[in-house]
This record gives C-alpha cells, sequence and structure tokens, in this order.
C-alpha cells in the first residue's frame, strides 16, 4: 500500500498545476490539499485491480489520481465551517484554516473539475468509450445520488431519527461509492467481463461497509492523537451509526463478518488476488 | 433567444434528478439555482453554432444543459457568504439564502459533477472522442487555469493593483473562458474542421470580452430593479474594470468595436450565422 502511495503521489504532483500568476494561491491550496495526504486506500484499490486484469500501471494511475482529487476535494469543502467545521485534518491545517474559506471552495471545485479532465484525457485508456464509462461511473459516484448525496443526508440526520437501513444508505452514498468506483475501475481499464465487474462491485459495497464501520469504531475508541483528527464527535453529536446501535464490541464483529463476505466475493480469483481479499479485514483491524 | 432558453430548459427538467429521499434538498437545490433562470446565453451560442455545422439538436441541447450547470454551479459558490457575499440573484433569493450555506456548497458540487456526467453520456454524441474531447475542454474551462482561475483573480484583486492586461486576463479566464467552450461546442459536435473551431475561438475570445464590459457597463449605470441584482459594486469595491479605466463612455465604445470583430470572425460562413454575428453588439446594447 505504501508503494502504491508513493505512485500516486508522484502522478498527483505530476498531474497537478504549478502555482503562477495571480490566481496561484487557489493551485497552492489544490496542492497542499492532495499533500496533507492519507492513506490513499482508493488508488491502492484501484491499482490492484488494474494488474489483475492486466491493464498498464501508467493507465491505472491516472484513474487513481482522478479518485485521490475527488476524494480530496470532498474533504476540503466537508471540512468548511458552513459544514462539519474542522481545523484539523490528518494532524494539519484544514485547507480553509490553511488558506481561507473562499480559496478552500475554488481549490475544491478545481480539484473535482480536474479529476474529470484526467479521466477523459488520451493517456487514460486508448479507447474513449473505456474513458467515458469511467467519467460516467466517477460523477455518477460522486454526485447528488451518491457521495453528495451521502453528505446531504449526514447533514439533514439530526433532524431526523436514522434506523439501521437509513445509517446503511448514507454510508453506502457518502463513502461506498467512491469505493464502489475505485474497485470497479480496474475491471474497467481492463475491459474484463460484466460477471468481473459484478464481483468487484459486491466487494466494494461490503469494503465500504466494512471501512465505514472501522471509521466509526476509530471514533468511538481511538484518541485524536492516534487518528490525526477529532474523535468523539458522533457521540457527541448524537449521530446514529452501526456503533451507537450494536456497542463497540458488537459492531466489531459486525465489521468482521462483512469484511469475510468481501474476500468470498473475489474467491473465483487467484493467489494474485490475495492482497484484495485481505484488505477488508485490515481496515476493520486498523486503530488509526 | 428565447426558444432556445425554453429547449434548454426543458432538457435541464428533464436530466436534473427528481428530488427524493433524504436527500432531496440538495436536488431541490440544484433545480432551484437551475430556475432562478437567466438568459441561457451560453446554451444560445451552443445550440446556434450545433446547427450551423449540421449537429442534431439533441446533442446540442445536452451540450447546453451540461453548460448551464457549471455556469450555475459558478454562481451558486460565487454568492456564498465566503466569496461574493450576494443576498439575491436575478431578483431573486441566492440558493444559500433560500436554503443553507451547506447545501448550496453541495448544491454546486452535484451541479458540477453532473454537467460532466451529461457530457460524456451516450446521447450527447455518438463518438466517444467527440464526448472526451468536449467534456476535456469543458474542464479546462471551467478549472484552475479557466473560470476558477479568474474567481481566484477576482478575490486577491484588492491586494494587487491590476492593470488592463491584469484586468483583461481576469475576465477571460472568469468569464471568457466558459464563453470559449460553449462557442467551440457546436463545431465539434458537427465535427468541424479545425479552421472553423479556430474561428469560434476567435469569436468567443471577442465575446466574452464584449459580454464583460457590457457587464461591468450595467454595474456602473444601471439600477438594481432593472439589473435584478446589486449594482455599484465595482466602484464600492475599487474594482478595476474597463469602466473604471476608461470612463462609461470610452468602455462602451470599446465594447463596441470588440463586437464588431467578433463578427468579423465569423465572416466565411453564410446568412445562417447573421445571428450569431449580430449577438456581441445585442449584448453591448442590452441595459440588463
Amino acid at each position: 500500500m505504501a508503494a502504491a502511495a508513493d505512485a500516486v503521489n508522484a502522478e498527483l504532483d505530476r498531474l497537478l498545476p504549478r502555482p503562477t500568476g495571480h490566481h496561484a494561491r487557489v493551485q497552492e491550496a489544490m496542492r497542499y490539499a492532495i499533500q496533507v495526504g492519507g492513506k490513499r486506500m482508493r488508488p491502492f484499490l484501484i491499482l490492484q485491480g488494474a494488474k489483475l486484469f492486466g491493464a498498464p500501471e501508467a493507465q491505472a494511475l491516472r484513474a487513481a489520481a482522478a479518485i485521490e482529487m475527488v476524494h480530496t476535494y470532498s474533504l476540503v469543502h466537508d471540512d468548511l465551517p458552513c459544514m462539519d467545521d474542522d481545523d484539523l485534518r490528518r494532524g494539519q491545517p484544514t485547507t480553509h484554516k490553511k488558506f481561507d474559506e473562499a480559496t478552500a471552495v475554488l481549490a475544491g471545485d478545481a480539484l473535482l473539475t480536474m479529476a474529470f479532465e484526467v479521466a477523459v484525457g488520451p493517456e487514460t485508456h486508448p479507447s474513449a468509450e473505456v474513458r467515458c464509462t469511467l467519467a460516467a461511473l466517477l460523477a455518477r459516484a460522486s454526485g447528488s445520488e451518491g457521495m453528495v448525496g451521502g453528505q446531504m443526508m449526514d447533514i439533514v440526520a439530526p433532524e431526523n431519527d436514522f434506523g439501521p437501513d437509513e445509517v446503511a444508505l448514507l454510508q453506502r452514498m457518502k463513502t461506498g461509492a467512491l469505493f464502489e468506483f475505485s474497485c470497479e475501475a480496474g475491471p474497467i481499464l481492463g475491459q474484463a467481463s460484466d460477471a468481473d465487474r459484478a464481483r468487484f462491485r459486491a466487494y466494494a459495497h461490503d469494503l465500504g461497509l466494512a471501512f465505514q464501520i472501522a471509521d466509526d469504531l476509530i471514533d468511538a475508541t481511538s484518541t485524536a492523537e492516534k487518528a490525526g483528527k477529532a474523535v468523539g464527535k458522533d457521540a457527541e453529536a448524537g449521530k446514529a451509526t452501526l456503533v451507537s446501535i450494536l456497542g463497540v464490541e458488537g459492531a466489531r464483529a459486525e465489521a468482521l463478518r462483512i469484511a469475510a463476505r468481501a474476500a468470498e466475493a473475489l474467491a473465483p480469483y487467484g493467489p494474485e488476488a490475495d492482497v484484495l481479499r485481505a484488505f477488508p479485514r485490515f481496515l476493520v483491524e486498523r486503530d488509526a
């Protein structure tokens, strides 16, 4: 995973504009937000999937850079005072703290925009049909029926009394949709069969669930220092999560059950899919 | 132009998601922002260009809907308190006033995202290459080297002392880039020659300049009631515009000169391009 992160970081550095001219500030903010980093989980999934289906790494890195731009823009906007109002992200000042709110809004906008420029660029795949498929999937995963819709649900949650089904839908939209894109992008780049894509979607669905429970567990049990962000926020805000519904141990057991089911979805593939099969359990067992 | 507006409004209504579920609010805000309306100038340019080069209207309407989504998102974000802090847009409450700031940020994000989903969708053109070209051009026009970069320049302008060249660059990025896309989209959909595309880019460049001066003239001379928005803001903010540099009459003369040059760029086309040739002058002579 560290190797994948290094490779996608280099690709992002290559793709992002060099800050220049009187508008340099927004490009500095784009680079800052990207460089604050993170584990680059979504790029890792794309690279692994692409490798399994024989797509060149150079193509996978473009798709990986695109998803990381979308993921990063969503963090920059989510951290804004009018949204989650977070001062720290991965232990560093959030983009609007480091720059200012207007620059953070614009940097997020520009990262989202650039993700699509990268996705449809000729270097991403020789087939324009494949590029259009990727870009359309990325848009659906990110838009009002995907990530943005999930963020909207999250905001209206306090006014509603969400049960487990609504919490699951919220999480599937807010974080699951980008995982689904990340898992399906490899088979798409490798022009794999519909059956392969369906298996990777099933895997992604459970991976997203497992990831979200793991994230909620960290919020409930970790320290701010370890997690690199404020913790205990869900309980404080009275947010419905699987942890609040099932308790810490119950939620952990459910996450492990879901991680095993995710691995099962990739059973038809050989040992070269071992890393992907192990990944959901790794996510659940991490503590930061 | 009214017919083009009606057609693109119907297309937008057809494409935008029906608000539903616990995330309905963001989709209501997307529709609200779009329905606040405007003259649909960019769609008009796409439809006219597509017609001239024989592209079906159904395709042009998709590209027109995409550009209007991008234009609308930019207005929603520009109106935010951390940006221009506007309460009114076209005489109606801005999106964050009608809903709230978080919803306005998300609605803008979702409109931008959806523009790319529409651009790369199979109904936009039978050739995926053409769709990728369109989407890439739309991204460049909207991103940190286009509209967003121009908005950044606009924000840092008070700290700098922009001369006419910098003001022209700012305007070319902030509003000119989307006009360039709108003018080039028709020839692209019609798979016209590079020479045709170059003529439409030259036309667009001057059209954008003429539009911006016209907009600055309205700010300097119109009333809020006529303009449907606050006026006199440029002078109040000490913003450098061609009006502040050349005065009202000087700026109007310059705009008319540029409008004539725009028409000249389309001289090789027959009477079916009359409307496009007349359009820049129409823009300059409008008073709202």
